[in-house]
């Protein structure tokens, strides 16, 4: 056991109208006193996986070294695995097997050691089967923030045998990319599975982009920020996490597009008239 | 004073939308620095005393040895008595004496010691008429989560004179039992006033339940997860509480049924044709 | 730098759907350990720079000697500076340049040295041009917070060329005093730019209120809290803030007027027939 306990990252897909990341803070405290609690997210929309796995790994460098404890677990209470991972950088993971560690892991240096999340001395028993964040994760994270070793929390696990995650890429259609939204923020702004290098290639030198999203087509200035364009009018750019977004000036896109994360766009190059 | 304050543990109706909950956790650090503090939930619905104080009991065993600082209070600002009580547990906790914190308390042993928040030395003076959380309660807590006496804070009640509070029970009719919703979580499950044992006496047998909703009539399997139920699928459980809770697999039971808390459902075993 | 990191105290627009809030509380703990940070809100209405300036001052007496990061921040990625200010009162402040600050600063004394946050140790560089919390404001907050000192962050600025703020008075018209709702919170109650003394000037002696929100009237009784009417009654009382607010016992203000942010209401007298 170390003297000061490593802070513990939560994310999941709890909101907060309810008590559940409040349980889970409290039992961390309850068995490693001390411990910093840093709610990096609770709004993962629920059960969304893929979400979760993203922005776990897109705010990893952001963190601490720490214990992160992440549950978007659809599974919840069924045969899936609960896992711990420690990883080569030294952070640590606990969390369902449902891909939703595995980007960050990776981020992370890889696998070190993993483990099956099985001792009942480091689980509140009996287990409620709906909510494993209490019951299973949080006493194990617990446990690593005090500095407790992870073999103590079940049989070491193949890292070969964890189930993967599938990332969606972006897809060509003649002088289109065709995106996907996969988050939408609190101001409406909508982020794609695009990145800078995918924005330059499909739209070579143009400096507006026009937006195909269903039936509808948008126009959209290139910007590096909200307000290098006017109020009201669209903007395509480069988010904080590296990642193609569209949105609108002391506005909001998602209201304008009327989309959701899955919702795919298209995006060609606007030649001014 | 001990060296290491006790946590604080918060749950209130306060929303997060406004910084109610930010402004006594600026007070709590004010007046006791280093104390940590769990906000449980500030989601409880607005003036819901017997929400607050049911979840405030529920949640009490995963918390570590705090001081619990309670406010859902319609009768903000009247002659209520504001109140502190030393469980015999070792908890403290701090709230209106309308009802809400008794439940817990009996949970954590009973009442030790009891006191009315009447100390102007720990209390903001002049105290806001409708904020006693900031002005009243935040430098009661932090005055007992820095270890001072509970008799300080003023003068002792006779723990007979507490206000009670009236935890609904269910109803038989015929072979149903009627069951009140006590809350609806942001995953749109819904709560019931109902324990294991008592769905095991009316069930009996049967693998899935009648439930009467108003004029309308629903089936749903008995399950322990989500995922043992197909997708749209509704089903029954235990809750991680220990209530009978309604729930859709992957959906919402609450916009399914259109019911909020204090709503009754009636539920029967359905005999399967 | 001390043993013991100060306090951080967050106000934002951010809201806490996203993980905006959560990782500037990551870059927080990871350049300055063991700081405690406390969420006095992330609910400031997107980009109302007023708004914010406000809450911030007037929570400031309840908050500890701290480290205030604010940011409601219209011109992120603009020429606009972000900077920091140490207050003759010993707080430090953290923030973009657009006024937000100064009611705060103001409050705390009076601005003892102010910096632009120009140095490249204290940022994340690349600077993300949308997300001046994470990169600029949180590094900056973490290096005050830790004890370091304020002339490492960037070159002095002169304080008189500090962007100012205007504050909304009140406007007399006729027997009535107009006044500009400013904030409305989760219960539905609207607070306005009057305070105590305005509210008592245009009064007198009366203790009701007609209230005239575009073409329609109301009557509000003046009370000093909610439970002082009766359930579903309009009342004109005093915030904890000592803003005039007005609200409906165990009802919705804000719901009975449809008003918002920014929205008049004009008070006068009710002479009782």
């Amino acid at each position: 056991m170390t003297d000061t306990p490593r802070p513990v990252v939560l994310l999941t897909d709890f909101g907060i109208a309810d008590d559940f990341a409040g349980v889970c803070h409290g039992v961390i405290l309850q068995r490693a006193p001390g411990t910093q609690v840093i709610h990096l997210t609770h709004g993962i929309a629920p059960q969304a996986v893929l979400q979760g796995a993203l922005v776990l790994r897109g705010t990893l460098r952001y963190m601490p070294t720490a214990v992160t404890m992440a549950v978007v677990d659809p599974g919840v209470g069924t045969e899936r695995r609960a896992i711990a991972i420690d990883a080569k950088d030294g952070r640590s993971f606990v969390g369902p097997d449902n891909g939703l560690l595995i980007p960050a892991v990776e981020e992370a240096g890889g696998v070190a050691r993993c483990v099956s999340l099985e001792s009942p001395d480091h689980r509140l028993e009996p287990v409620a089967p709906t909510f494993h964040g209490r019951d299973v994760f949080a006493p194990a994270a617990a446990h690593l923030a005090a500095g407790g070793a992870i073999s103590d929390l079940g049989p070491a696990l193949d890292p070969d045998s964890l189930t993967p995650i599938e990332i969606p890429v972006p897809r060509p259609a003649g002088d289109s990319l065709i995106g996907q939204v996969w988050s939408v923020d609190r101001f409406g702004n909508a982020s794609l599975n695009l990145g800078r290098a995918e924005i330059s290639e499909v739209l070579g030198d143009a400096s507006r982009a026009e937006l195909v999203v269903g039936k509808r087509r948008y126009y959209a200035a290139l910007a590096e920020t909200f307000a290098n364009v006017r109020p009201g009018e669209l903007l395509l750019y480069v988010d904080p996490y590296g990642f193609a977004s569209v949105a609108v000036n002391r506005g909001s896109a998602s209201d304008m597009f009327d989309i959701s994360p899955g919702d795919e766009i298209a995006i060609c190059p606007l030649v001014e008239a």
